[in-house]
């Protein structure tokens, strides 16, 4: 919902004129994407590529070596969809926050930067055909994106609604509940178990800081200090 | 830890000869914030400054306006520390993993990407002399990172060890504990007191997940399907 709106805002953007291009017309735009936050490529753009990019809310890119625009995606499918745009303090550079549909990189990998320094020369990291693990750190914050909002409209029919409705009680409720069946769930040694009544647990709890108002960050600040 | 590691092995690098170098015999870096995500700068580097960096582990870059050699927070203090440097699939850009002391741009925001496009220009966003909020995400899995090498090493002292030799049954105890004293916290409408008994249930919940061998990855995947 929130990435809709981004993409709506971006449509009705013009071509910025302060952009400094360089002698060759083009400008480095650095591509990250936004689920994972893994630096995919760095890219360039002319100003006919960067107007189709904001136009159309997909990467457009100026190939340097066959001299021509390309759409990412074209042959491969892996389009990059735009969230954000935004330029560097010279206004000489980019950086693009986009939804990467499969692989960025033609070799195959998540990211283009997959070579790693090696003594004798370059050695290739990451793992082919397959996109990197969810960050829990971003399903933490969509999650209480998406619980915030439940608190604020109240849907009917939604289980965080009713959550809410009930009031603090219920949730606690629900807290003792889900980690109880977290404890069962590790008594019988079933992963798929553990997985389902951990999260349900985290769940349980994002809706308790959300109605006791406290962020998630506040807690990562905290968490931080635990090394024991 | 594992970041001096990382550091320890940079320094034994040479620079890679099948790097290429454009025109003007530079190489554009991408720098991105190990503990934040956030991508910090483009800047560029000629052979001099990849060879110093790779011999000290902090950045050196050189300024294509000044025609000059420098090395990053030489004035301002906020220097970078080098924990992991990879090449693109073209071998024509760079990307450096840092941990960034202080502020990496110099108008004083935490990232020189702080300009949104706007219809009639650019517009500043992020806010200035403070950094973003750690993210959950980094902090979560460098805590299972520790815990991981407690149950490996079993250090004398620490808690974790205490925890990892008594066993699952005591673990589990601790994790209902916690959730009582969560809920307890959560009546008192004390933020402090819940942010610290929330830590601790995740921590417990951290154990409990290494001692059965269930990745943080998995729960992030079950967890992204929570939409009620």
């Amino acid at each position: 919902m929130e990435k809709d709106q981004a993409n709506t805002q971006l449509n009705r953007l013009q071509v910025p004129a302060g952009i400094r291009w360089n002698a060759d017309g083009l400008i480095p735009a650095v591509v990250q994407d936004v689920e994972t936050r893994e630096v995919l490529m760095l890219a360039y753009m002319n100003e006919t590529a960067l107007r189709l990019t904001l136009e159309e809310g997909r990467a457009w890119y100026y190939s340097r070596s066959r001299q021509t625009l390309w759409r990412k995606g074209e042959t491969s499918g892996h389009t990059q969809k735009i969230l954000d745009l935004r330029f560097d303090c010279d206004q000489d550079a980019l950086l693009l926050t986009v939804e990467q549909s499969g692989m960025a990189c033609h070799e195959n990998y998540f990211s283009c930067f997959h070579y790693r320094t090696e003594t004798a020369g370059f050695a290739k990291v990451g793992q082919p055909e397959r996109r990197p693990e969810p960050d829990l750190g971003k399903v933490l914050r969509d999650l209480a994106e998406v619980i915030r909002s439940r608190r604020e409209q109240r849907p009917e029919g939604a289980y965080t609604t009713y959550l809410f409705n009930q009031g603090l009680d219920k949730i606690l409720k629900k807290v003792g509940e889900e980690s109880a069946e977290v404890i069962i769930a590790a008594k019988n040694q079933a992963p798929a178990e553990i997985r389902y009544e951990v999260s349900d647990l985290l769940y349980h709890l994002l809706v308790m800081l959300e109605e006791r108002g406290v962020a998630l960050e506040e807690v990562a600040c905290e968490l931080r200090q635990r090394r024991k």
